[in-house]
């Protein structure tokens, strides 16, 4: 019964969130029962979705409930096992949460994956090789359907999603410019991920002004945008759409804080015949296999080489997540807690 | 050579579009070279795009230029013929604008389509049969693609595309509501039109009121939604989509006169997973063949029964266009000019 360190959600963010809406909690692993797997927590990830689901309104899943251990995936070691597909050592991705250890009902569909660490990091399958590539993969591929030649825009670029939907673009022959916040990330999405060019939001003050910048960096126009972002960006963005440009939708971190942003010009979907379509990589598990596969040749291959920022222990689990809110993580965020 | 009145485009609206943006003059009409035919407008279209096209800004189209004919569709009668396949007395489809006369150079394709007024009254080639139907059809059928069961709305819902909808809708085992202004367009909406209901927006302040009633309205829910409108009705149906719901965006008559409308919840798009898709159909004359088979057959069977408006005389398009961007218009707004 080992002891295992918890973060909870004790209450709800009003506004901004805070470290004072969690608390971190130890308790003992219970026992377990026939089916179930102990397992030891590496990593914990950490990703911009889990901001919407401490709300307590609508959104598409249900909310995260009060008192309970954050919810979100990790990478660990099985350290007992009372199901026949897995023994002690087993490397695996499940949802554990912020914890130590994790109680996994093996039968599940889709609870517990073993992973192979031969050439792919164990902490690289929360990341390129986990949700967010295949996050980028699907906009990219199902949604975008780029063709050779055409230009390519990510918001947050330098993140998990960014850095694969790079290395998924340029594979397809595109022209790929990042958006991303400060110069350091700048340089990095250009001389590390394959970025034909990146634009520093942070120096423009508005719509319009980060609107001239798109023109410079694409001078051919945007023909597919990926949306992490919403507010200024997206409006900037809408207006150097091509006609039938394609944007798919997968988050607007800008506005998960309270009062919602506002689209100036909805009516340049009209205009420009632009699709727009939102969507959520867990409603798709059809596509995985595919996508993991070509995720995981592009590491090998050392075409996708992500960044992670790593924070230690459990206990830093909070800030690191509200540092990650603000951009203050230079790719894909995670806590190392074994 | 007859003597043939034309309504020209004198100067840009600013703001809102008035009489004043037109000009009436008297010209002859030139001498047939080879390949042009002499048609006699018998009746014109008045369309919400046109609008659009008044402004000098960027949009699909080029603008309307100035001190030309207002440019348009329109259904006559051949009169005079230099081409081999058309004849005096063929009833016609073309786009020859506001103005009594136009002469056609049949030789480019879609210039000019012959139609049969055995089983569908000319008047209805410009509407049901025409333009705005298939653009009902392309909207439902191509985007928002429906199951039976699911539940349809449309704004502007008492007008050529809206009724064409309805049928189209209706034909697919769908519920279909309206978005109209006044009652008795509602009522006609119900009665005449086939919508299992109508919503009156005029008696809604803001979307949050207009949102309750399409609440009522739609108790499952809303799965696809045919935009014309832009603005609260927008932001209201919004509110209402069900997951994975399809939105066309055909027009934003609200917009038109100058100041954006801006959209309220973009962050819906991505809770919901909607997709929302801007079309024109006259970039998809593929599917025109097909659209208007449908069409035809639901206006021959009675299953459409269009209204029309009409406004007598070329020199009374101006005040009937301004009225139709302005919703006085009851069904099909058209100029009888022969």
């Amino acid at each position: 019964m080992p002891r295992n360190q918890q973060i909870l959600l004790d209450n709800r963010p009003e506004g901004e969130a805070t470290a004072s809406n969690f608390k971190l909690v130890t308790t003992e692993t219970p026992p377990l029962q026939d089916g179930q797997v102990l397992v030891q927590h590496h990593f914990l990830s950490l990703d911009p979705y889990m901001r919407g689901r401490m709300n307590a309104g609508k959104s598409y899943a249900q909310p995260q409930p009060l008192g309970e251990v954050m919810q979100g995936g990790i990478v660990g070691e099985v350290v007992e096992s009372k199901h026949p597909r897995f023994q002690p050592g087993d490397k695996v991705v499940g949802m554990g949460g912020w914890q130590q250890y994790s109680v996994v009902d093996a039968n599940q569909p889709g609870a517990l994956r073993k992973v192979d660490t031969t050439h792919v990091p164990l902490s690289h399958y929360l990341g390129a090789v986990g949700m967010p590539g295949v996050t980028a993969w699907y906009g990219l591929v199902k949604i975008i359907a780029p063709k050779a030649g055409e230009t390519m825009v990510i918001s947050a670029a330098t993140g998990a999603v960014g850095s694969a939907f790079a290395a998924l673009a340029k594979a397809r022959g595109c022209r790929v410019v990042g958006i991303a916040g400060g110069p350091d990330k700048c340089k990095y999405a250009v001389d590390e991920l394959g970025f034909d060019a990146c634009i520093d939001y942070k120096v423009h003050k508005d719509a319009n002004s980060l609107s001239k910048a798109l023109k410079d960096a694409c001078p051919a126009g945007i023909d597919g945008y990926f949306e992490n972002v919403g507010g200024m960006v997206l409006d900037a963005v809408l207006t150097r759409m091509n006609a039938f440009g394609r944007i798919a939708v997968c988050g607007m971190i800008a506005g998960y804080d309270g009062a919602p942003l506002p689209l100036t010009y909805p009516a340049l979907i009209l205009v420009n015949r632009l699709k727009v379509e939102g969507f959520i990589v867990s409603e798709h598990m059809e596509i995985w296999p595919e996508a993991l596969a070509e995720l995981g040749m592009l590491v090998g291959t050392g075409k996708l080489k992500p960044r992670e920022s790593i924070a230690q222990g459990i206990e830093a689990a909070p800030e690191a997540f509200l540092g990650l809110l603000k951009g203050r993580n230079f790719g894909k965020q995670l806590v190392k807690v074994h």
